[in-house]
């Protein structure tokens, strides 16, 4: 049986991979690096220090180049879905041709392969006999919040993840919503008493915190953001949107009777 | 000046540490650990196996015991927040008493301090002069989801994470929800096209998987989650609800548009 890591790298500094991922990397006969083109050479180099720090010899590096996805389709799950299964016939190929009978392959995921990532549903697709195993890393969400040192969670409050799109779309869906994917600074839009704390290339030393009011910062967050992801060709951002002097409303409990939480 | 490391040391297997915990670990002189009881050893074994793994000599180790949370009040936010104030207590006497000036001190916390844990909180009622850093661990959230082999999000959609006691009051908030602290087995009474993905001292050598539509497998869960509590004193569980053959429903573009994203 051949074997598949998907190995989660955690969000942008090296020491954010977990001993299991490090053990991981040690187990790996190949490796399966997917180049997304120059301006993302950052993204490829972390997963090749990596390598070099904790793969065991002899391994291989095979290398492939991440299809184009068609930014401008008006579908976007569409454009995501075709563009994962031309994901799928890389990872197919990989599978197929470059591991034999007992060894084990490798792709490095940055953050975690759980948070808004394809890696996992691009696997359902593949038609090819492999087992494999998914190690969790840390998310940008995680990291994103152990540096502004906020929690993702207030007490016994819910918490939404979404993206820049559905932010655009729905508007805040609650008073702690964590979003991810916005390349249209959807914040911007959002009511007044709403804080932010925001990171871009989170754990690099590249890596830039703003929070405040979103009244008081959005314009600054814009014209950073811009300049940039003008400057290194690309950017990764994430940013927590909390309400600020809320009172939760009251909870109908699981025996039918009110309470009041605050 | 006295520095404090909030330490995120993963969901239960000492190989969810990250490099960069290690790390932590090794730069403290003294770590306060709070017991909670003889119930939940285990949790307090893998801290001290943590610190004896990466500590560096000479450090201290200074115990308390966890103040007693009143389980029983109606106000639970209310009941959480008077916890809160006597362990903020225990970290201002150890920052007060424990640490020398320049000497940093460590609290190792299970799962990521951004996920429903009240250290941060805590730190913020302290009443003395200190700096801190966060240090982002593998939250039960990746740990459940990578051992299903599942992700948190799908394409283009939000998730929710939220608390069993907010479940049982109200219902599914959307067709992803990732439940934590829920004793009371609230997804039973989620609608019939739910699928669960359930996970039990996730990590460890008691890690307990079960995944199937609720209907089918939610008593089994109910009866094996009531064994290994009874057996082993305590259970920290979590699941993420998914509803299954649902479409997405139109999304509203930034632009005013209708797209079906389906």
């Amino acid at each position: 049986m051949k074997r598949l890591l998907i190995i989660g790298i955690g969000a942008g500094d090296p020491d954010h991979l977990t001993f299991q991922g490090a053990k991981a990397i040690a187990a790996a006969d190949v490796f399966l690096l997917v180049d997304k083109g120059e301006a993302k050479d950052d993204l490829t180099r972390l997963r090749r220090d990596l390598i070099a720090a904790h793969g065991r010899e002899p391994y291989r590096i095979v290398e492939a180049r991440d299809p184009e996805r068609d930014r401008t389709a008006p579908a976007y799950t569409a454009a995501v879905e075709n563009w994962r299964s031309r994901r799928a016939d890389i990872y197919e190929s990989f599978v197929t041709d470059e591991l034999a009978d007992g060894q084990t392959g490798a792709l490095l995921v940055w953050g975690d392969p759980g948070v808004y990532d394809s890696t996992l549903a691009a696997l359902d697709e593949i038609d090819a006999e492999f087992e494999y195993d998914v190690i969790p890393g840390i998310s940008s969400v995680s990291a994103l919040t152990a540096r502004h040192r906020v929690t993702l969670t207030r007490v016994g409050r819910p918490v939404h993840l979404t993206t820049g799109r559905r932010l655009a779309a729905d508007g805040p869906t609650g008073d702690d919503v964590l979003v991810m994917l916005d390349a249209a600074c959807s914040f911007a839009g959002t009511a007044d008493d709403f804080h932010i704390y925001w990171g871009a290339y989170l754990g690099t030393p590249d890596e830039i915190l703003i929070s405040g009011p979103v009244t008081e910062v959005a314009d600054r967050i814009r014209a950073v953001r811009a300049e940039a992801r003008a400057r290194k060709g690309w950017i990764m951002d994430t940013y927590l949107l909390r309400r600020t002097n809320c009172r939760p409303g009251p909870l109908r409990s699981p025996n039918g009777s009110l309470r009041d939480l605050s």
